[in-house]
């Protein structure tokens, strides 16, 4: 390809600073360095996740810098020393790297890779700790290894799940984060098994998809509670509780519906004191509550010690629980096997000029996934 | 028995009002009722949690009660209904009953049987909601359903385990209550697998017990903490930690000592910072800690959630997850078999006459169990 090896410039929305909007920009894509891969994003949708750094909350968020971490695209160059993808393949980056070769990964227990997450933590690529982005030579960051927000962008090779190539990227960009962390919540941390009782705590795309991993898992109830009453029936949830329709606290209203509490609850929002709810609604002797939600920075969760005395667990789960590399691709297919869903997360489309619209539109209750076409 | 039907007057220590000496009383105890046994408790031991409630720092604790939950002793009779025990059996009351028809005892997920709880929070039976201990007619509480500081106590059948003749009595006692909760904790609550890393906050019976189980299951590494540096080196301990001995928090000194953190954490001393720094030496991905201690009523834990999220995963366990009348006869067998360590946690013997010198000891380094004899 004719721009192998040379310096791409192309357009990015930068984030030059917290809450400000972002802004489209020509931005300069160095080549991708050993054991680096420049790919092309086609579409990338938005999640909390960049709405939170963007917001400055995030004690760790630098700027400037370019967000976005749910996409796909595909590969454009590779580093020297990249063998399992080539130019051409469709490819998902993955925020959690997968290098099959460090303690987590090998333990066999975890799919929090440490390889390479103190260069995307600290905003830069492994090899030489700097970024590949710039404008006018001027360093931006990169964002959770991924940075999506970019018509090209650069990850490293650990960090790039390699797809069937019929799978339309439009859809399946959302396998980079939102609903594989519902889906392996459920089969992965929690492990719901059939006939269990299960709570979600908020019904935006992670909780639906919470929703939809326990109906596949043979959950007998599926219990939604979330402030705003809209309803996606269709991913599963079989009651819904809005807290506001009463006076007593939402972990003593699931309790008494479900004679005792439930057997599974997950916090799909971020709220410390939803995290306390949604452990005490669970079952003595054996309820499991699984965290999910990113709470701001600095608060805490608590609760007595005698809820964990007598039998409930406490966890939490990182893009559920999947291992990127070799688990995303599963995914894919079982999408284009129809066994789970992607389309019906995707509530608006957009293209990457309209990126601030689409930021305004997370807020409205309304919407679930905006995907954004980025080659416009 | 000349005593069956009868009321027996015999010697028990009475806890009058938190914290003031128990007094040596002569209490009436009543026969039992439909489902009750009247047992001689010849041998009882103190745990903490006695030591808890007298202090009256239990919000829960009834006065005046008769006090203790660790005991061995021989049924003296049995009321209508009663089939599995009969009198001469030698048994172990157990504060964690275990009915086999509840929906706890049928989950097949919890020890923590509900069939006589409401009654025993209540210090009373089930059969009437009455107390069988009276002084010259004036009720007295009974206590976690067992009230082994008395010569003759009378309990539910769904709390007796029925052990093996020849166990010498002023042993087995403490399978009561401190060692099993220790060792269950690590083989039913935790399941600690070969090779792994183990941290154990506080050195008493419960830390030690947790020690001899964690040596059992093949724990590479047995990390000690205690601020009390006495040792005891035999059940396990391969490493003992100070905090005294260092300026940075001790969860810190734990992740440094062991290259990321423990496989596993138990805390056994009831001190809600220490639970969190109890969660939070495990190692990211997959440490998991075991709350074992019990707090102060009204304190609670807390940590960030960002620790649960990133693979650790807090819990608890009662009695050590053991299934009351099902197990403790199983582990009264490995005593006898030289499999499990008692003798080794008795530190002192008294007698009944002795109890406050009993509960002073409790309070000294060199003390783990002290075991009364009853019928002096
Ligand atoms: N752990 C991970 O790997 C991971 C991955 C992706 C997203 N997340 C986090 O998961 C959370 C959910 O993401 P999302 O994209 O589904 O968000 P979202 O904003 O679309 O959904 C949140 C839902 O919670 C509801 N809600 C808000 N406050 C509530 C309350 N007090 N009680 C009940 N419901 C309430 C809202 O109405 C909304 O429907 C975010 O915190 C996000 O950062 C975590
Ligand atoms: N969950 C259950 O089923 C159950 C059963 C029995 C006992 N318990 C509880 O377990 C706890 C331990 O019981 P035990 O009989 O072994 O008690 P213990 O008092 O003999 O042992 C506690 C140990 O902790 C040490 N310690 C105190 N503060 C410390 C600190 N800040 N850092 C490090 N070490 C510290 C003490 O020096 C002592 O060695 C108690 O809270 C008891 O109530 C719970
Ligand atoms: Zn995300
Ligand atoms: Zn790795
Ligand atoms: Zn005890
Ligand atoms: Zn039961």
């Amino acid at each position: 390809m004719a721009t192998q090896g040379q310096v791409i410039t192309c357009k990015a929305a930068v984030a030059y600073e917290p809450n400000k909007p972002l802004v489209i920009e020509d931005v300069q894509v160095a080549p991708p360095q050993a054991g680096e891969v420049r790919i092309k994003i086609l579409f990338t949708a938005l999640c909390h996740t960049d709405a939170y750094t963007w917001s400055g909350k995030d004690p760790e968020g630098l700027f400037p810098c370019i967000l976005g971490h749910e996409a796909a695209g595909i590969v454009e160059s590779v580093g020297e020393g990249v063998t399992e993808v080539q130019p051409g393949d469709h490819v998902i980056p993955c925020y959690q790297a997968e290098c099959r070769e460090c303690k987590f990964c090998k333990s066999g227990k975890t799919n929090l890779c440490g390889k390479v997450r103190t260069a995307t933590g600290a905003g830069v690529m492994m090899n030489d700790r700097k970024s590949r982005f710039s404008i006018n030579g001027k360093p931006i960051y990169h964002f959770m290894g991924t940075s999506t927000f970019s018509q090209y962008t650069v990850v490293h090779d650990v960090s790039v799940a390699k797809i069937d190539p019929q799978a339309p990227l439009d859809k399946v960009c959302l396998l980079g984060c939102g609903v594989p962390t519902g889906l392996g919540a459920v089969w992965n941390t929690a492990k719901v098994e059939p006939g269990a009782i299960v709570a979600i705590f908020g019904l935006g795309t992670v909780g639906l998809a919470v929703a939809e991993g326990a109906k596949s898992a043979g959950a007998s109830r599926i219990i939604g509670v979330d402030i705003d009453s809209k309803k996606f029936d269709n991913f599963g949830v079989t009651e819904f509780v809005n807290p506001k329709d009463y006076d007593k606290p939402i972990q003593q209203v699931l309790v008494d519906l479900t004679d005792g509490g439930v057997d599974y609850s997950f916090e799909c929002i971020g709220n410390v004191s939803v995290m306390r709810a949604a452990l005490e609604c669970c079952h003595k002797g054996w309820g499991t509550s699984v965290i999910i939600g990113v709470a701001a920075s600095g608060q805490e969760i608590s609760t007595r010690p005698f809820q964990l005395v007598t039998g409930r667990v406490w966890k939490g789960t990182a893009f559920g629980g999947f291992k990127s590399r070799s688990q995303v691709p599963w995914l894919v297919e079982k999408y284009m096997k129809k066994e789970i869903k992607i389309d019906e997360y995707i509530t608006h489309n957009l293209t990457l000029g309209d990126i601030n619209k689409a930021f305004d539109l997370m807020h409205e209750g309304g919407c679930l996934r905006c995907v954004l076409k980025m080659n416009e």
